[in-house]
C-alpha cells in the first residue's frame, strides 16, 4: 500500500515533488522549537493547487492521512506529523506565486506557499500596505498564517489574518477544490464557508490560494516608550490612547522587568532607554498617511502624565531609535531562549482583568516552584499576554518537573477570569487536550460535528485541534 | 399534536407568550414590504434564553419547524414562515436587555431583541461609537443584523456586522445553548464556532445575544455630494479619497440621475443641490474625532476636480446641510416605492468590474423591456449596487411581467464579472434557488454538509438559504 501511493504520487507530480530520504525528511517531521516531532512515509511539494488536488485524493484513496505545512513556524505543533508512519506531509513550499495585485480594489491574490515578508514587499511594492506583521514573517506562509489565524503586533489596528481575509481557494478531504477566490467585500449568498478554513489548522482540508485586503501605506511612525507603575496603568492607558489618536494607533506591547532583563542581558547592543529600571513597561506606536502622529502622540502623553499613568517615557526621535525601541520588545524572545529553560503561554483576557490576573498568578506560581521568574509581555491592547516563565535560582530541571502544574495553574486562572488559552498560536497538538477541559461539551460536540462534516473520515491533520 | 405542543409552549412560557389568533398573527407572516407570506400555528414571544430553549426543545421534540424572526425587516423572506401551517415563529422581540457595556474593553453585550437604534444609543451614551448603520435601524433588531450580517453606509470604514461580532449565544436546533459570549479580541482554541452562525439566517440555531465591538465615537463629520461625469469616475475616487483622507473615510455613495430624480419629485422638501442636473453623484464622508476632517476633504476634493473626476461639488456647511444630503439619498427607496412598481437588486462586482458592468446591463435590459428606468445606487466603495429598475412609459404591468427575464439578464451579468447576486440582503426564500444556481456543486456540497451537521432534521428556518 505505502510502496503502491509513493509511486501514485511521484507518478502524479514528479520524482521530485516526493521526498523519501531520511535526510530530506528531517526538517519537515520536527517543528522549529525542536520540541515537537514524528515521522511520516514522505513529504510531497506540489508546485500548484491542481497537484496538492492530486496528492490528497490519492492520499483520501489509500486512507493515508495527510499533514498540510507552511513555513513550519508554528508554536502549538500544528504542521508536524504524528508518531504515526502512515501519513504524507503535503508541503506547500513550491507554491509562492503572487497571483494578482489590484490597487484599486485594494486586493493582493497569493498562493499558500508565499512568505509573509513577501507578500509585505509585493503590497508596498504598490504603494499598498499588508498589515499583519508578527516575529517569523521571513518564513512563515499564508497558507499557515490562513490556518492558524494568526496575530502579531498590529492586530490591535488591523485585525487578526481573518479580518485580512476575503477568498480562499481549498483542497477538499476528498481532493476536490472549492474555489472562493472572490474578492468582494460584500458577499451574503449562502454560508460564509471560508470562515471554516481560517483557523482550523488545516484539519477540514488544505489552503492553497487567498485573496487577502491591502490597505492605505502608513509611512509616518511615532513610537515611544513609556515607563509604567503597573498593569492597571497600561490597561488604563487603553482607552486614553484611542481618544487622543483616532484610528491610529496601531501597537500598544506590554514588557516587564524580567522580560527587559533578559534582552539587556543576553542580546548584544540592547541598551537600557531610562536611567533606572521601571517595573512594566508599555511600548506604543502610531501610523500614519499625512497625520501628525508625533503631535498626537505627544498630546496623548502629556495627558497620561497628567493622570500619573506613565512614570517616564523615550520617544523616538529617528529610524534608528525607533527600531532600537521595537528591536527591545521583539527580542524577548530570542533572550529567553538563550536564558535557559522556559516555559510558554500564550493566553487572553477580558482586558479589565488583566491586572487582577497578573496580581494574583505570581503567588500561586510561588506555591508550586518558589522563585519562578514571570517574564510577561504581549499585546496589551488586545488583552494577549504572552506570560511565559523561566527557571528560578533552583534551576532549569525544576521547571521541568514543575511545568505540567505551572501551566495548569496558569490556564486554570485564565478560564476562570473567562479568557483564553491561546490567543493566537492555535492548538495544534500541543493544547488541545488543554483547551477541550476548558470547553462545554456543547462546544465540543460543535467542533465534532464540523469536523464530521468537512471531514468524516478523519484524514486531515489526525491529532490536532479536536479533542 | 399541535394542540398538544401550543399546550406545552404555554405551560413553558406563559399563556400571553403564545400568539395563535389570526389578528395577532399577521404582522409575523408577512414581510414588510408585503410581497412574501406564509402561515403558522403559533408566533411565541419568549422573554430569555432559557425560553428560547425551551420553545425550540419542544418544538424540536413535536418535529415542528421553527422560524426565528427580529425586527422582520429582512428583503429576502428571511424571517417570514411558509405555506406550511407546521411551523413557529419564534420572535425575539421581547429580549431587549442591554446587558452590559464596558468602555474599557469597549464591548457591548445585548440580546438578540435590542434594536440597533437602541444599541448606538447605548454605544453613544458611554462615549462610544456602534458604528453599524443602515435605512431601518429604528426597527430591525441584533439577532437579525447578525443572522444576516448586514451591511448598510458605513461598511466601507467599519466592515459588515460579522466584523463587529466578539462572541455569540446561540440556542442550537436540539434546544441546547451554546455559549459563545466571550468578550475576546483574540481566542484560537479551536473552530470560530460564532462564523457558522452569523449570516445563516436562523438556518442554523437562534442567536439570542451577542457581544459586539465598540468604536471610538466620531462626532466630527465632512460631507459632500459631488457631480460625477460617470461610474468610472465613482470607482477612481476611491484610491484617490483613501490616500488623501487616511483611515477617516466613512462613506462613499453612488447616486444615479434616476434615482435623485425620484427623490426630488416625490418627496417633499428634497432640493437639487446643483443648478444643472448630472449623469452621476456620489455622496461622500469623513468622520473623525480631533482629526480636521473639513480640511483633509478639501484636499481630496481639489485633487478629484484636478485630475477631472468631479465636476462639482457641494459641500455640507452645517449639521442641517449634512442632514439634507443625507436624505437624498437615504429617500431613495421611499421615493421608487411612491413612484410606481420597482425591482430590487442587491448586488456586488469586484470594483474595478462596476463601470462596466453599468454600461453594458443598460443595453441588455433595453432589449427585454424597452424604456425600463434603472435606479441605480449603493455602496460603491464596497463594490455594492443597488440595482433596481422602475417601470418605463409602457407601465407597472408591462415591468411586472419582464420582472423575471429582467433579473436573469442582471444576476447572469454580475456572476459572469465574478460578483456576487446578494450583497447584504442575504438569501432567505427569494434567493435561495438563484443564487444556487451560480453556484459550483462543491459550494452546494459543502453548505448542505454544514446545514446536516448541525441540523441533521431540517427543522430550522426551513426553506431559506440552503438550496
Amino acid at each position: 500500500m505505502t510502496r503502491s501511493l509513493l509511486h501514485q504520487l511521484a507518478a502524479a507530480l514528479g520524482d521530485g515533488a516526493v521526498l523519501t530520504e531520511p535526510d530530506d525528511l528531517a526538517s519537515y517531521v520536527t517543528d522549529w522549537t525542536g520540541a515537537i516531532s514524528g515521522t511520516t512515509m514522505a513529504v510531497v511539494r506540489p508546485a500548484d493547487t491542481a497537484g496538492v488536488a492530486a496528492a490528497v485524493r490519492l492520499c483520501a484513496e489509500s486512507g493515508v492521512a495527510v499533514v498540510p505545512q507552511g513555513g513550519n513556524t508554528g508554536l502549538a505543533g500544528g504542521a508536524t506529523p504524528d508518531a504515526a508512519y502512515e501519513n504524507v506531509v503535503l508541503s506547500l513550499s513550491r507554491m509562492r506565486r503572487v497571483r494578482d495585485v489590484d490597487a484599486v480594489a485594494d486586493t493582493i491574490t497569493v498562493d499558500a506557499g508565499v512568505v509573509l515578508a513577501d507578500l509585505q514587499d509585493a503590497a508596498h511594492a504598490a504603494n499598498r500596505l499588508f498589515p499583519l506583521s508578527l516575529g517569523s514573517e521571513g518564513s512563515c506562509t499564508v497558507g499557515g498564517i490562513v490556518s492558524t489565524n494568526a496575530g502579531g503586533t498590529s492586530v490591535l489596528r488591523y485585525g487578526m489574518m481573518r479580518d485580512l481575509v476575503l477568498g480562499l481557494e481549498v483542497v477538499l478531504p476528498d481532493g476536490r477544490v472549492w474555489d472562493g477566490l472572490r474578492p468582494l467585500r460584500k458577499d451574503n449568498t449562502g454560508y460564509d464557508l471560508k470562515q471554516l478554513f481560517i483557523g482550523a489548522e488545516g484539519t477540514l482540508g488544505v489552503v492553497t490560494a487567498a485573496v487577502l485586503r491591502l490597505l492605505p501605506d502608513v509611512p509616518r511612525r511615532a513610537t515611544a516608550l513609556l515607563a509604567l507603575p503597573d498593569v492597571g496603568c497600561a490597561v488604563a492607558m487603553l482607552p486614553l490612547l484611542r481618544t487622543h489618536t483616532g484610528g491610529l494607533l496601531t501597537a500598544w506591547e506590554l514588557i516587564n522587568r524580567e522580560a527587559l532583563g533578559l534582552v539587556l542581558t543576553h542580546l548584544p547592543g540592547a541598551r537600557d532607554p531610562f536611567g533606572t529600571p521601571h517595573a512594566w513597561y508599555g511600548l506604543v506606536e502610531l501610523a500614519g498617511g499625512s497625520e501628525d502622529v508625533e503631535g498626537l502622540l505627544e498630546s496623548a502623553l502629556e495627558a497620561a502624565v497628567e493622570r500619573e499613568l506613565v512614570v517616564d517615557a523615550v520617544v523616538a526621535g529617528s529610524r534608528t531609535q525607533r527600531a532600537a525601541l521595537w528591536a527591545l520588545r521583539e527580542g524577548i524572545s530570542e533572550a529567553q531562549r538563550i536564558g535557559g529553560a522556559s516555559i510558554k503561554h500564550d493566553v487572553t483576557l477580558p482586558i479589565a482583568e488583566l491586572a487582577e490576573f497578573v496580581a494574583e498568578i505570581g503567588d500561586l506560581l510561588d506555591e508550586v516552584l518558589p522563585g519562578v521568574r514571570r517574564v510577561t509581555y504581549g499585546h496589551v491592547g488586545d488583552g494577549n499576554l504572552h506570560y511565559n516563565l523561566s527557571a528560578p535560582p533552583s534551576g532549569d530541571a525544576a521547571l521541568r518537573a514543575s511545568a505540567p502544574d505551572l501551566t495548569r495553574r496558569v490556564y486554570d486562572a485564565v478560564a476562570g477570569r473567562g479568557g483564553s488559552i491561546s490567543a493566537e498560536h492555535g492548538l495544534g497538538s500541543l493544547k488541545r487536550e488543554a483547551a477541550a477541559s476548558y470547553k462545554s461539551d456543547v462546544e465540543i460536540d460543535l467542533m465534532r460535528s464540523v469536523k464530521q462534516a468537512l471531514d468524516p473520515r478523519g484524514l486531515m491533520n489526525p491529532g490536532k485541534v479536536v479533542p
